[in-house]
């Protein structure tokens, strides 16, 4: 085989070179929040917003993470940080390849989230807390899992059992007890507005 | 909160409205052979050509799997069939965000590779087998690996002291001991062609 005088560098497809491609920059945006109050949801309404737009957008959540590459992590302490951990390097790689990643996790833990944020540099990265109260959570209960928890079925369960940690300087509140959907994601695209997220 | 009556299903981006967006199809190939034979050269090589034509590809191999997502796995026989199994849903993550994922990882099991190939549809997944024999792998050595795997200073090697079985049915085969880069790399592009792999 021939010598090849390609330079190392060159054959890596960078991120900024995806982001004039795409002509948008990536990131992460991350929803914390107690089970119900509305993170995925919102997520996948602001997916569709910033897909209308052209926008390369995606959505990671407990559906296609905890039932895929975290199918073998339960809920215990150290599952939670594994849990988080193979998040924040999944995140990395789909920002690396371009997209605006929104995560929607309860992650009760600061330290876990503090964690996440420190694998991204300060630019690229949004923390967004998806706050509603544990009673009207409970109330709306889709998954029957409150009741579960309340009834002891299911252990450490985030604001039954186990504790949620508010977010002290989220980029972003989100009141989803009193603010329908579709405003939640109006400040969440005035947000990204506002900080330049998207813009090259 | 009033009642939303948004259709749940229309909330999800789905592969297909971003392979439209993106204007191609996306899908993963898969490229096993030694470690040494070229795979993540070539991929990398493949990766570039595909984002001169403003293909959203990807590349997944040892550097940004091994030392990210998976830094906590060896290479025991428990541990690699792991590392596949989160790169295979990682794959399909990706796959489902619109790119093009090229995979280059040793994956010297058969069991290993037909399991990966069970989570794709036949036409989003093709397996190029980047052959070089174990002389020349050994020649070329750029990390010393065989050179430590010879002396017993790396156990389980691929090639040396652990298996390597022959893929019996790749999409391609590729001899990156007599053909230069530029040819390989042609090689698979014409693939996509034939294939129609990327073609929406």
């Amino acid at each position: 085989m021939k010598k090849n005088h390609v330079v190392w560098d060159d054959r890596f497809v960078k991120r900024d070179e995806r982001n004039r491609l795409n002509n948008h920059k990536s990131g992460l945006t991350w929803l914390t929040g107690l089970s119900a109050s509305g993170k995925s949801t919102i997520a996948h309404l602001v997916e569709r917003e910033l897909f209308k737009k052209g926008i390369h957008a995606y959505v990671l959540d407990g559906d296609n993470v905890r039932h895929g590459i975290n199918s073998n992590l339960g809920f215990s302490r150290e599952d939670r940080k594994e849990n988080l951990r193979r998040i924040a390097e999944l995140a990395k790689l789909l920002v690396d390849a371009g997209m605006v990643v929104l995560a929607a996790f309860i992650s009760p833990y600061k330290e876990d989230r503090a964690y996440i944020r420190s694998r991204f540099e300060d630019d690229n990265y949004l923390e967004i807390y998806v706050r509603c109260s544990i009673g009207e959570c409970e109330r709306r209960d889709p998954k029957g899992q409150y009741e579960k928890a309340r009834a002891g079925i299911i252990k450490e369960y985030t604001g039954v059992s186990s504790p949620y940690e508010e977010p002290e300087t989220p980029d972003l509140v989100l009141d989803t007890e009193k603010d329908e959907r579709e405003t939640s994601v109006q400040k969440i695209i005035e947000l990204f507005k506002t900080k330049n997220f998207l813009k090259l």
